[in-house]
Protein backbone atom coordinates (compact mmCIF):
# COMPACT_ATOMS: atom_id res chain seq x y z
CA UNK A 1 0.00 0.00 0.00
CA UNK A 2 2.95 2.42 0.42
CA UNK A 3 3.73 1.57 -2.96
CA UNK A 4 1.06 3.51 -3.61
CA UNK A 5 1.71 6.79 -1.78
CA UNK A 6 5.51 6.69 -3.24
CA UNK A 7 4.11 6.37 -7.11
CA UNK A 8 1.32 9.12 -6.24
CA UNK A 9 3.72 11.50 -4.42
CA UNK A 10 5.76 10.65 -7.70
CA UNK A 11 3.12 11.52 -9.56
CA UNK A 12 3.06 15.00 -7.91
CA UNK A 13 6.48 15.43 -8.57
CA UNK A 14 6.16 15.22 -12.36
CA UNK A 15 2.95 17.33 -12.06
CA UNK A 16 5.03 19.99 -12.18
CA UNK A 17 6.81 19.57 -14.96
CA UNK A 18 10.05 20.92 -13.70
CA UNK A 19 13.21 18.58 -15.09
CA UNK A 20 15.35 20.41 -11.92
CA UNK A 21 12.84 19.35 -9.49
CA UNK A 22 12.23 15.30 -10.95
CA UNK A 23 16.21 15.41 -10.58
CA UNK A 24 16.41 17.13 -7.17
CA UNK A 25 13.39 14.78 -5.54
CA UNK A 26 15.19 11.49 -6.47
CA UNK A 27 17.79 12.65 -4.45
CA UNK A 28 15.68 13.05 -1.25
CA UNK A 29 15.53 9.96 1.12
CA UNK A 30 12.45 8.59 1.51
CA UNK A 31 12.48 7.79 5.25
CA UNK A 32 10.33 5.40 7.23
CA UNK A 33 6.94 6.87 5.93
CA UNK A 34 5.89 6.66 9.41
CA UNK A 35 3.50 9.34 8.52
CA UNK A 36 1.85 7.69 5.52
CA UNK A 37 1.87 4.24 7.34
CA UNK A 38 0.22 5.61 10.25
CA UNK A 39 -2.47 7.21 7.86
CA UNK A 40 -3.48 4.01 5.68
CA UNK A 41 -3.29 1.60 8.59
CA UNK A 42 -6.21 3.94 9.89
CA UNK A 43 -7.96 4.54 7.03
CA UNK A 44 -7.26 1.78 4.67
CA UNK A 45 -6.49 1.82 0.91
CA UNK A 46 -8.80 4.37 -1.17
CA UNK A 47 -7.75 7.40 -3.34
CA UNK A 48 -8.57 9.51 -0.90
CA UNK A 49 -6.78 8.18 1.41
CA UNK A 50 -3.22 7.09 -0.80
CA UNK A 51 -3.77 10.93 -1.61
CA UNK A 52 -3.50 12.19 2.04
CA UNK A 53 -0.78 10.13 2.61
CA UNK A 54 1.48 11.10 -0.27
CA UNK A 55 0.78 14.71 0.84
CA UNK A 56 1.54 14.59 4.23
CA UNK A 57 5.29 13.07 3.42
CA UNK A 58 5.29 15.82 0.70
CA UNK A 59 4.79 17.93 3.31
CA UNK A 60 7.29 16.26 5.95
CA UNK A 61 10.09 15.77 3.45
CA UNK A 62 9.52 19.19 2.88
CA UNK A 63 9.83 20.47 7.02
CA UNK A 64 13.10 18.33 6.80
CA UNK A 65 14.53 20.36 4.04
CA UNK A 66 13.70 23.73 5.43
CA UNK A 67 15.03 21.78 9.20
CA UNK A 68 18.24 20.76 7.77
CA UNK A 69 18.88 24.47 6.75
CA UNK A 70 18.13 25.72 9.93
CA UNK A 71 20.47 23.25 11.61
CA UNK A 72 23.14 23.72 9.30
CA UNK A 73 22.78 19.60 8.94
CA UNK A 74 24.66 18.10 5.94
CA UNK A 75 23.57 14.97 6.25
CA UNK A 76 20.04 13.31 6.61
CA UNK A 77 19.63 9.73 7.40
CA UNK A 78 23.34 8.78 6.45
CA UNK A 79 23.38 10.37 2.90
CA UNK A 80 24.48 14.10 2.06
CA UNK A 81 21.32 16.79 2.57
CA UNK A 82 20.35 18.84 -0.30
CA UNK A 83 21.78 21.95 1.36
CA UNK A 84 25.10 20.03 1.68
CA UNK A 85 24.61 19.26 -2.30
CA UNK A 86 22.92 21.96 -3.76
CA UNK A 87 23.39 25.27 -1.48
CA UNK A 88 20.72 26.61 1.23
CA UNK A 89 18.80 28.39 -1.75
CA UNK A 90 17.94 25.00 -3.44
CA UNK A 91 16.63 23.79 -0.40
CA UNK A 92 14.42 26.32 0.73
CA UNK A 93 12.85 26.73 -3.14
CA UNK A 94 12.38 22.70 -2.97
CA UNK A 95 10.75 22.80 0.26
CA UNK A 96 8.43 25.61 -0.36
CA UNK A 97 7.28 24.06 -3.74
CA UNK A 98 7.03 20.79 -2.21
CA UNK A 99 4.92 22.16 0.46
CA UNK A 100 2.73 24.40 -1.86
CA UNK A 101 1.79 21.11 -4.19
CA UNK A 102 0.81 19.57 -0.86
CA UNK A 103 -1.72 22.38 0.44
CA UNK A 104 -3.05 22.54 -3.50
CA UNK A 105 -3.26 18.54 -3.26
CA UNK A 106 -5.63 19.28 -0.01
CA UNK A 107 -8.12 21.18 -2.03
CA UNK A 108 -9.13 18.22 -3.92
CA UNK A 109 -9.32 15.82 -0.77
CA UNK A 110 -11.41 16.86 2.38
CA UNK A 111 -11.97 20.75 3.67
CA UNK A 112 -11.53 19.40 7.44
CA UNK A 113 -8.37 17.52 6.39
CA UNK A 114 -7.00 20.19 4.66
CA UNK A 115 -7.41 22.35 7.65
CA UNK A 116 -6.12 19.93 10.39
CA UNK A 117 -2.88 19.54 8.25
CA UNK A 118 -1.99 23.36 7.29
CA UNK A 119 -2.54 24.12 10.70
CA UNK A 120 -0.06 21.59 11.75
CA UNK A 121 2.35 22.78 9.39
CA UNK A 122 1.96 26.23 11.10
CA UNK A 123 2.62 24.89 14.75
CA UNK A 124 5.99 22.96 13.36
CA UNK A 125 7.28 25.60 12.12
CA UNK A 126 6.59 27.92 15.30
CA UNK A 127 7.80 24.76 16.70
CA UNK A 128 11.20 24.92 14.59
CA UNK A 129 11.20 28.98 15.61
CA UNK A 130 11.26 28.51 19.39
CA UNK A 131 13.64 25.58 19.10
CA UNK A 132 15.80 28.01 17.99
CA UNK A 133 14.52 30.75 20.46
CA UNK A 134 15.04 28.48 23.11
CA UNK A 135 18.44 27.48 21.91
CA UNK A 136 20.04 30.88 22.41
CA UNK A 137 20.16 30.45 26.51
CA UNK A 138 19.99 27.53 28.42
CA UNK A 139 16.25 26.59 29.42
CA UNK A 140 14.94 24.78 32.78
CA UNK A 141 11.65 25.10 32.10
CA UNK A 142 10.40 21.94 30.97
CA UNK A 143 6.74 22.76 29.76
CA UNK A 144 8.81 24.75 27.05
CA UNK A 145 10.50 22.45 25.90
CA UNK A 146 7.17 20.14 25.93
CA UNK A 147 5.49 22.87 23.88
CA UNK A 148 8.13 23.30 21.59
CA UNK A 149 8.33 19.11 20.69
CA UNK A 150 4.87 18.79 20.64
CA UNK A 151 5.04 21.78 17.68
CA UNK A 152 8.15 20.62 16.27
CA UNK A 153 7.48 17.48 15.81
CA UNK A 154 4.48 15.83 17.42
CA UNK A 155 2.07 18.28 15.37
CA UNK A 156 2.37 16.71 12.28
CA UNK A 157 2.18 12.87 13.36
CA UNK A 158 -0.73 14.16 15.33
CA UNK A 159 -2.70 15.58 12.68
CA UNK A 160 -1.49 12.57 10.29
CA UNK A 161 -3.67 10.41 12.84
CA UNK A 162 -6.93 12.77 12.88
CA UNK A 163 -6.64 13.64 9.29
CA UNK A 164 -7.29 9.79 9.06
CA UNK A 165 -9.61 9.17 11.22
CA UNK A 166 -11.68 11.68 9.76
CA UNK A 167 -11.52 9.81 6.33
CA UNK A 168 -12.54 6.89 7.61
CA UNK A 169 -15.64 8.24 9.34
CA UNK A 170 -13.68 7.51 13.17
CA UNK A 171 -13.97 9.05 16.60
CA UNK A 172 -11.31 11.75 16.12
CA UNK A 173 -10.59 12.17 19.98
CA UNK A 174 -8.74 8.88 20.64
CA UNK A 175 -6.27 8.80 17.40
CA UNK A 176 -5.38 12.46 17.65
CA UNK A 177 -4.14 11.51 21.57
CA UNK A 178 -2.26 8.74 19.78
CA UNK A 179 -0.99 10.19 17.43
CA UNK A 180 0.19 13.54 19.77
CA UNK A 181 1.93 10.90 22.15
CA UNK A 182 3.48 8.63 19.34
CA UNK A 183 5.21 12.09 18.14
CA UNK A 184 6.59 13.35 21.89
CA UNK A 185 7.96 10.41 22.36
CA UNK A 186 9.63 9.99 19.03
CA UNK A 187 10.84 13.37 20.00
CA UNK A 188 11.90 12.59 23.56
CA UNK A 189 13.91 8.89 22.63
CA UNK A 190 15.19 10.88 19.15
CA UNK A 191 17.14 13.58 21.83
CA UNK A 192 17.95 10.71 24.78
CA UNK A 193 19.64 8.64 21.46
CA UNK A 194 22.07 12.06 21.04
CA UNK A 195 23.33 10.91 24.70
CA UNK A 196 23.45 7.30 24.76
CA UNK A 197 24.20 6.57 21.10
CA UNK A 198 27.85 6.93 19.83
CA UNK A 199 29.29 9.51 17.08
CA UNK A 200 29.03 6.85 14.97
CA UNK A 201 25.68 5.50 15.08
CA UNK A 202 24.11 8.91 15.24
CA UNK A 203 25.88 10.03 12.24
CA UNK A 204 27.03 13.33 14.36
CA UNK A 205 28.86 14.12 17.22
CA UNK A 206 27.67 13.03 20.33
CA UNK A 207 25.89 15.33 22.50
CA UNK A 208 25.44 17.13 19.53
CA UNK A 209 22.22 18.74 20.93
CA UNK A 210 23.67 20.34 24.11
CA UNK A 211 26.64 22.14 21.68
CA UNK A 212 23.95 23.54 19.26
CA UNK A 213 22.44 24.78 22.58
CA UNK A 214 19.29 22.35 22.69
CA UNK A 215 18.14 21.51 26.57
CA UNK A 216 16.27 18.59 25.66
CA UNK A 217 14.58 16.65 28.52
CA UNK A 218 17.81 14.66 30.48
CA UNK A 219 19.41 18.24 30.77
CA UNK A 220 16.28 19.82 32.47
CA UNK A 221 16.30 16.90 34.62
CA UNK A 222 20.12 16.77 35.57
CA UNK A 223 19.56 20.24 36.04
CA UNK A 224 17.23 20.09 38.52
CA UNK A 225 19.25 17.00 40.59
CA UNK A 226 22.73 18.85 40.71
CA UNK A 227 24.47 20.52 43.56
CA UNK A 228 24.31 24.29 42.87
CA UNK A 229 28.02 24.33 41.63
CA UNK A 230 27.49 21.37 39.47
CA UNK A 231 24.60 23.08 37.88
CA UNK A 232 26.85 26.28 37.30
CA UNK A 233 29.42 23.78 35.76
CA UNK A 234 26.64 22.44 33.61
CA UNK A 235 25.22 25.46 32.44
CA UNK A 236 29.09 27.26 31.52
CA UNK A 237 29.51 24.44 29.00
CA UNK A 238 26.09 25.32 27.55
CA UNK A 239 26.11 25.72 23.54
CA UNK A 240 29.82 25.38 23.39
CA UNK A 241 32.57 22.63 22.12
CA UNK A 242 32.90 20.05 24.38
CA UNK A 243 36.13 18.65 25.44
CA UNK A 244 36.14 14.56 26.22
CA UNK A 245 36.48 15.16 29.84
CA UNK A 246 33.43 17.62 29.79
CA UNK A 247 31.21 15.08 27.69
CA UNK A 248 32.38 12.69 30.38
CA UNK A 249 31.57 14.51 32.81
CA UNK A 250 27.80 15.40 31.56
CA UNK A 251 27.74 11.16 30.87
CA UNK A 252 28.49 10.28 34.74
CA UNK A 253 26.23 13.08 35.83
CA UNK A 254 23.20 11.70 34.01
CA UNK A 255 24.29 8.28 35.28
CA UNK A 256 24.54 8.78 38.98
CA UNK A 257 21.43 10.76 38.66
CA UNK A 258 19.44 7.82 36.71
CA UNK A 259 18.38 10.56 34.14
CA UNK A 260 17.93 8.31 30.91
CA UNK A 261 16.01 6.04 32.49
CA UNK A 262 13.59 8.82 34.02
CA UNK A 263 13.30 9.90 30.56
CA UNK A 264 12.97 7.14 28.89
CA UNK A 265 10.26 6.61 31.62
CA UNK A 266 8.60 9.11 30.55
CA UNK A 267 8.30 8.45 26.85
CA UNK A 268 7.43 5.40 27.93
CA UNK A 269 4.53 6.27 29.61
CA UNK A 270 3.15 8.29 26.57
CA UNK A 271 4.08 5.00 24.89
CA UNK A 272 1.51 3.36 26.83
CA UNK A 273 -1.30 5.03 26.95
CA UNK A 274 -0.97 5.18 23.24
CA UNK A 275 -0.79 1.67 23.17
CA UNK A 276 -4.01 1.18 25.67
CA UNK A 277 -6.20 3.84 23.59
CA UNK A 278 -5.62 1.63 20.15
CA UNK A 279 -6.38 -1.17 22.50
CA UNK A 280 -9.76 -0.02 23.82
CA UNK A 281 -9.91 1.06 19.83
CA UNK A 282 -9.06 -2.02 18.36
CA UNK A 283 -6.79 -1.03 16.48
CA UNK A 284 -3.55 -3.91 17.03
CA UNK A 285 -1.58 -2.79 13.96
CA UNK A 286 -1.70 0.94 15.80
CA UNK A 287 -0.59 -0.45 19.25
CA UNK A 288 2.15 -2.31 17.15
CA UNK A 289 3.56 0.65 15.61
CA UNK A 290 3.46 2.47 19.06
CA UNK A 291 5.83 -0.25 20.56
CA UNK A 292 7.98 -0.43 17.91
CA UNK A 293 9.17 2.84 18.23
CA UNK A 294 9.66 2.85 21.94
CA UNK A 295 11.84 -0.27 21.84
CA UNK A 296 13.88 1.46 19.25
CA UNK A 297 17.80 1.19 19.63
CA UNK A 298 17.04 0.43 23.38
CA UNK B 1 -10.72 49.17 2.65
CA UNK B 2 -7.27 48.23 2.74
CA UNK B 3 -7.21 49.28 6.17
CA UNK B 4 -9.73 46.83 7.08
CA UNK B 5 -6.98 44.14 5.20
CA UNK B 6 -4.65 45.35 7.19
CA UNK B 7 -6.57 44.38 10.47
CA UNK B 8 -7.57 41.12 9.29
CA UNK B 9 -3.59 40.31 8.76
CA UNK B 10 -3.03 41.46 12.04
CA UNK B 11 -6.02 39.51 13.60
CA UNK B 12 -4.53 36.15 11.60
CA UNK B 13 -0.84 37.33 13.43
CA UNK B 14 -2.08 37.34 16.74
CA UNK B 15 -4.25 33.69 16.62
CA UNK B 16 -1.15 32.15 15.88
CA UNK B 17 -0.67 33.03 19.94
CA UNK B 18 3.23 33.53 19.48
CA UNK B 19 4.99 36.75 20.99
CA UNK B 20 8.31 36.31 18.91
CA UNK B 21 5.81 36.15 16.01
CA UNK B 22 4.02 39.37 16.71
CA UNK B 23 6.86 40.89 17.45
CA UNK B 24 8.73 39.88 13.92
CA UNK B 25 5.94 40.77 11.93
CA UNK B 26 5.44 44.29 12.89
CA UNK B 27 9.05 44.75 11.76
CA UNK B 28 8.07 43.28 8.10
CA UNK B 29 6.91 46.71 5.57
CA UNK B 30 3.79 46.28 4.34
CA UNK B 31 4.87 47.22 0.73
CA UNK B 32 2.38 48.91 -1.58
CA UNK B 33 0.13 45.77 -1.12
CA UNK B 34 -0.89 45.71 -5.11
CA UNK B 35 -1.87 42.21 -4.50
CA UNK B 36 -4.62 43.32 -2.27
CA UNK B 37 -5.99 46.55 -3.81
CA UNK B 38 -6.28 44.82 -7.16
CA UNK B 39 -8.43 41.80 -5.15
CA UNK B 40 -10.75 44.50 -3.63
CA UNK B 41 -10.70 46.54 -7.04
CA UNK B 42 -11.87 43.67 -8.88
CA UNK B 43 -14.24 42.31 -5.99
CA UNK B 44 -15.31 45.03 -3.96
CA UNK B 45 -15.28 44.45 -0.39
CA UNK B 46 -17.09 41.51 1.26
CA UNK B 47 -15.36 39.89 4.38
CA UNK B 48 -14.63 36.90 1.70
CA UNK B 49 -12.58 39.24 -0.18
CA UNK B 50 -10.75 41.23 2.61
CA UNK B 51 -10.03 37.58 4.20
CA UNK B 52 -8.51 37.01 0.75
CA UNK B 53 -6.87 39.85 0.36
CA UNK B 54 -5.10 39.45 3.75
CA UNK B 55 -3.97 35.96 2.79
CA UNK B 56 -2.61 36.95 -0.23
CA UNK B 57 -0.33 39.47 1.34
CA UNK B 58 0.59 37.25 3.76
CA UNK B 59 1.61 34.83 1.54
CA UNK B 60 3.46 37.16 -0.14
CA UNK B 61 5.25 38.29 2.45
CA UNK B 62 6.24 35.33 3.10
CA UNK B 63 7.75 34.74 -0.40
CA UNK B 64 9.40 37.80 0.05
CA UNK B 65 11.18 36.39 3.22
CA UNK B 66 12.71 33.56 1.62
CA UNK B 67 13.54 35.63 -1.53
CA UNK B 68 15.56 37.88 0.34
CA UNK B 69 17.34 34.75 1.84
CA UNK B 70 17.81 33.39 -1.63
CA UNK B 71 19.16 36.19 -2.68
CA UNK B 72 21.35 37.32 0.37
CA UNK B 73 19.82 40.37 0.61
CA UNK B 74 20.26 42.81 3.67
CA UNK B 75 17.98 45.69 2.95
CA UNK B 76 14.09 44.91 1.72
CA UNK B 77 12.08 48.74 0.71
CA UNK B 78 15.13 50.72 2.27
CA UNK B 79 14.41 48.78 5.67
CA UNK B 80 17.10 45.83 7.00
CA UNK B 81 15.94 42.65 5.89
CA UNK B 82 14.53 39.91 8.88
CA UNK B 83 16.86 37.62 7.71
CA UNK B 84 19.79 40.87 8.02
CA UNK B 85 17.88 41.37 11.32
CA UNK B 86 17.35 38.31 12.61
CA UNK B 87 19.50 35.47 10.38
CA UNK B 88 18.25 33.31 7.91
CA UNK B 89 16.74 30.73 10.55
CA UNK B 90 13.97 33.42 11.56
CA UNK B 91 13.55 34.53 8.11
CA UNK B 92 12.53 30.97 6.60
CA UNK B 93 10.44 29.86 9.70
CA UNK B 94 8.73 32.68 9.55
CA UNK B 95 8.00 32.46 6.07
CA UNK B 96 6.88 29.03 6.58
CA UNK B 97 4.34 30.16 9.21
CA UNK B 98 2.52 33.53 6.99
CA UNK B 99 2.79 30.45 4.15
CA UNK B 100 0.77 27.66 6.24
CA UNK B 101 -1.46 30.70 8.12
CA UNK B 102 -2.67 31.24 4.71
CA UNK B 103 -3.50 28.25 3.38
CA UNK B 104 -4.91 27.53 6.42
CA UNK B 105 -7.47 30.52 6.24
CA UNK B 106 -7.94 29.40 2.38
CA UNK B 107 -9.62 26.67 3.35
CA UNK B 108 -12.54 28.36 4.97
CA UNK B 109 -13.01 31.25 2.07
CA UNK B 110 -13.41 29.43 -1.53
CA UNK B 111 -12.02 26.18 -2.71
CA UNK B 112 -11.35 27.34 -6.25
CA UNK B 113 -9.55 30.44 -4.80
CA UNK B 114 -7.92 28.02 -2.59
CA UNK B 115 -6.40 26.00 -5.64
CA UNK B 116 -5.64 29.23 -7.77
CA UNK B 117 -3.48 30.70 -4.65
CA UNK B 118 -2.12 27.64 -3.97
CA UNK B 119 -0.69 26.56 -7.51
CA UNK B 120 0.74 30.50 -7.93
CA UNK B 121 2.90 29.72 -4.42
CA UNK B 122 4.07 26.08 -6.49
CA UNK B 123 5.12 28.55 -9.52
CA UNK B 124 6.59 31.38 -7.62
CA UNK B 125 8.77 28.75 -6.05
CA UNK B 126 9.70 27.06 -9.24
CA UNK B 127 10.25 30.29 -10.46
CA UNK B 128 12.72 31.40 -7.81
CA UNK B 129 14.39 28.03 -8.23
CA UNK B 130 14.90 28.83 -12.18
CA UNK B 131 16.02 32.19 -11.35
CA UNK B 132 18.91 30.80 -9.40
CA UNK B 133 19.79 28.10 -11.72
CA UNK B 134 19.81 30.48 -14.57
CA UNK B 135 21.70 32.76 -12.96
CA UNK B 136 24.73 30.03 -13.02
CA UNK B 137 25.46 30.70 -16.80
CA UNK B 138 24.82 33.55 -19.31
CA UNK B 139 21.25 32.94 -20.52
CA UNK B 140 20.55 33.88 -23.85
CA UNK B 141 16.78 32.29 -24.74
CA UNK B 142 14.64 34.89 -24.24
CA UNK B 143 11.48 32.03 -23.58
CA UNK B 144 13.52 30.85 -20.46
CA UNK B 145 13.63 34.41 -18.78
CA UNK B 146 9.85 35.04 -19.59
CA UNK B 147 9.48 31.72 -17.98
CA UNK B 148 10.56 32.50 -15.13
CA UNK B 149 9.48 35.89 -14.54
CA UNK B 150 6.34 34.92 -15.20
CA UNK B 151 6.56 32.55 -12.60
CA UNK B 152 8.97 34.87 -10.08
CA UNK B 153 6.89 37.93 -10.22
CA UNK B 154 3.36 37.40 -12.39
CA UNK B 155 1.82 34.05 -11.00
CA UNK B 156 0.93 35.28 -7.70
CA UNK B 157 -0.66 38.33 -9.60
CA UNK B 158 -2.51 36.58 -12.00
CA UNK B 159 -3.62 34.33 -9.07
CA UNK B 160 -5.22 37.67 -6.88
CA UNK B 161 -6.52 38.41 -10.04
CA UNK B 162 -8.14 35.48 -11.33
CA UNK B 163 -9.44 34.77 -7.47
CA UNK B 164 -10.82 38.20 -7.20
CA UNK B 165 -12.81 37.04 -10.30
CA UNK B 166 -13.90 34.51 -9.45
CA UNK B 167 -15.03 35.55 -5.61
CA UNK B 168 -16.84 38.41 -7.37
CA UNK B 169 -18.91 35.65 -10.21
CA UNK B 170 -16.77 37.31 -13.14
CA UNK B 171 -15.94 36.33 -16.07
CA UNK B 172 -12.18 35.32 -15.54
CA UNK B 173 -10.13 35.16 -18.49
CA UNK B 174 -9.70 38.75 -18.85
CA UNK B 175 -8.87 39.07 -15.29
CA UNK B 176 -6.64 36.40 -15.83
CA UNK B 177 -4.54 37.87 -18.85
CA UNK B 178 -4.47 41.27 -17.06
CA UNK B 179 -2.77 40.39 -13.65
CA UNK B 180 -0.46 38.23 -15.42
CA UNK B 181 0.75 41.29 -17.87
CA UNK B 182 0.94 43.20 -15.09
CA UNK B 183 3.01 40.94 -13.03
CA UNK B 184 5.24 40.66 -16.04
CA UNK B 185 5.59 44.26 -16.88
CA UNK B 186 6.21 44.66 -13.67
CA UNK B 187 9.42 42.32 -13.45
CA UNK B 188 10.60 43.49 -16.33
CA UNK B 189 10.10 47.03 -15.36
CA UNK B 190 12.25 46.23 -12.15
CA UNK B 191 14.88 44.88 -14.18
CA UNK B 192 15.19 47.79 -16.59
CA UNK B 193 15.26 49.73 -13.15
CA UNK B 194 18.55 48.05 -12.23
CA UNK B 195 20.31 49.39 -15.19
CA UNK B 196 18.95 52.91 -15.26
CA UNK B 197 18.84 53.72 -11.83
CA UNK B 198 21.49 55.18 -9.26
CA UNK B 199 22.86 53.23 -6.64
CA UNK B 200 21.15 55.45 -4.27
CA UNK B 201 17.84 55.46 -5.76
CA UNK B 202 17.60 51.58 -5.83
CA UNK B 203 19.32 51.09 -2.25
CA UNK B 204 21.92 48.70 -3.72
CA UNK B 205 25.03 48.61 -6.36
CA UNK B 206 23.79 49.56 -9.74
CA UNK B 207 23.77 46.64 -12.59
CA UNK B 208 23.28 44.70 -9.36
CA UNK B 209 21.10 42.01 -10.99
CA UNK B 210 24.27 41.16 -13.49
CA UNK B 211 26.83 40.95 -11.30
CA UNK B 212 24.85 38.30 -9.69
CA UNK B 213 24.64 36.48 -12.43
CA UNK B 214 21.26 37.38 -13.91
CA UNK B 215 20.76 38.06 -17.55
CA UNK B 216 17.34 39.88 -17.40
CA UNK B 217 16.04 41.10 -20.50
CA UNK B 218 18.22 43.74 -21.58
CA UNK B 219 21.38 41.62 -21.24
CA UNK B 220 19.64 39.26 -23.76
CA UNK B 221 18.58 42.00 -26.25
CA UNK B 222 21.78 43.70 -25.72
CA UNK B 223 23.78 40.03 -26.46
CA UNK B 224 21.72 39.96 -29.99
CA UNK B 225 23.27 42.91 -30.84
CA UNK B 226 26.69 43.19 -29.96
CA UNK B 227 29.51 41.79 -32.14
CA UNK B 228 31.38 38.42 -31.53
CA UNK B 229 34.22 40.18 -30.21
CA UNK B 230 31.87 42.70 -27.57
CA UNK B 231 29.58 39.65 -26.86
CA UNK B 232 32.63 37.98 -25.67
CA UNK B 233 33.79 40.82 -23.64
CA UNK B 234 29.98 40.91 -22.01
CA UNK B 235 29.81 37.61 -21.54
CA UNK B 236 33.20 37.68 -19.74
CA UNK B 237 31.72 40.22 -17.00
CA UNK B 238 29.14 38.23 -15.91
CA UNK B 239 28.45 37.48 -12.35
CA UNK B 240 32.02 39.13 -11.91
CA UNK B 241 32.58 42.60 -9.90
CA UNK B 242 31.91 45.53 -12.61
CA UNK B 243 35.07 47.91 -12.21
CA UNK B 244 33.54 51.77 -13.31
CA UNK B 245 34.77 51.25 -16.89
CA UNK B 246 33.25 47.94 -17.45
CA UNK B 247 29.85 49.61 -15.52
CA UNK B 248 30.29 52.32 -18.02
CA UNK B 249 30.79 50.00 -21.00
CA UNK B 250 27.81 48.43 -20.10
CA UNK B 251 25.68 51.18 -20.11
CA UNK B 252 26.85 52.84 -23.01
CA UNK B 253 26.11 49.59 -25.50
CA UNK B 254 23.10 49.44 -23.94
CA UNK B 255 22.51 53.47 -25.07
CA UNK B 256 23.99 52.74 -27.94
CA UNK B 257 21.22 49.72 -29.05
CA UNK B 258 18.63 51.59 -27.42
CA UNK B 259 18.22 48.57 -25.70
CA UNK B 260 15.83 50.40 -22.36
CA UNK B 261 13.46 51.70 -25.04
CA UNK B 262 13.38 47.61 -26.57
CA UNK B 263 13.10 46.40 -23.07
CA UNK B 264 10.38 49.53 -21.85
CA UNK B 265 8.60 48.75 -25.18
CA UNK B 266 7.65 45.17 -24.63
CA UNK B 267 6.57 45.77 -21.20
CA UNK B 268 4.37 48.96 -22.08
CA UNK B 269 2.63 46.72 -25.08
CA UNK B 270 2.06 44.46 -22.13
CA UNK B 271 0.47 46.76 -20.13
CA UNK B 272 -1.12 48.34 -23.04
CA UNK B 273 -2.73 45.15 -24.04
CA UNK B 274 -4.05 44.87 -19.79
CA UNK B 275 -5.29 48.53 -20.00
CA UNK B 276 -7.53 47.95 -23.18
CA UNK B 277 -9.02 44.35 -21.53
CA UNK B 278 -9.72 46.56 -18.47
CA UNK B 279 -11.66 49.34 -20.42
CA UNK B 280 -13.42 46.62 -22.38
CA UNK B 281 -14.56 45.51 -18.95
CA UNK B 282 -15.86 48.54 -17.91
CA UNK B 283 -13.20 48.73 -14.91
CA UNK B 284 -11.18 51.95 -14.96
CA UNK B 285 -9.70 51.65 -11.40
CA UNK B 286 -7.48 48.93 -12.60
CA UNK B 287 -6.76 50.61 -16.04
CA UNK B 288 -5.07 53.11 -14.18
CA UNK B 289 -3.10 50.72 -11.86
CA UNK B 290 -1.82 49.77 -15.13
CA UNK B 291 -1.30 52.98 -16.58
CA UNK B 292 0.61 54.31 -12.69
CA UNK B 293 2.61 50.67 -12.70
CA UNK B 294 4.24 51.48 -16.49
CA UNK B 295 4.68 55.22 -15.50
CA UNK B 296 6.91 54.75 -12.51
CA UNK B 297 10.32 56.12 -12.37
CA UNK B 298 10.72 56.75 -16.17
Amino acid sequence: MLSAVERKIEQYIIELDDRDVVRLYRKLPHGKRLRAKLILKIAGNSLRVTKTAATVEMIHAASLLHDDVIDDAYTRRNQPSINALYGNKTAIMLGDILYSKGFYELNDIDKNVSKVISNAVTQLSLGELNDVTLSESFNIDKSLYMKMIYQKTASLIEASSEAAAILAGKRVEPYRIYGRNLGLAFQMIDDLLDITSDSKTLGKPALHDFVEGKTTLPYIYLYEKLSADDRSRLVSLHAKRLSTKDQEWIKSQMHKYHIVEQSYGEAKQLIDEAIELMQEAGEPALSGIAKDMIDRSF
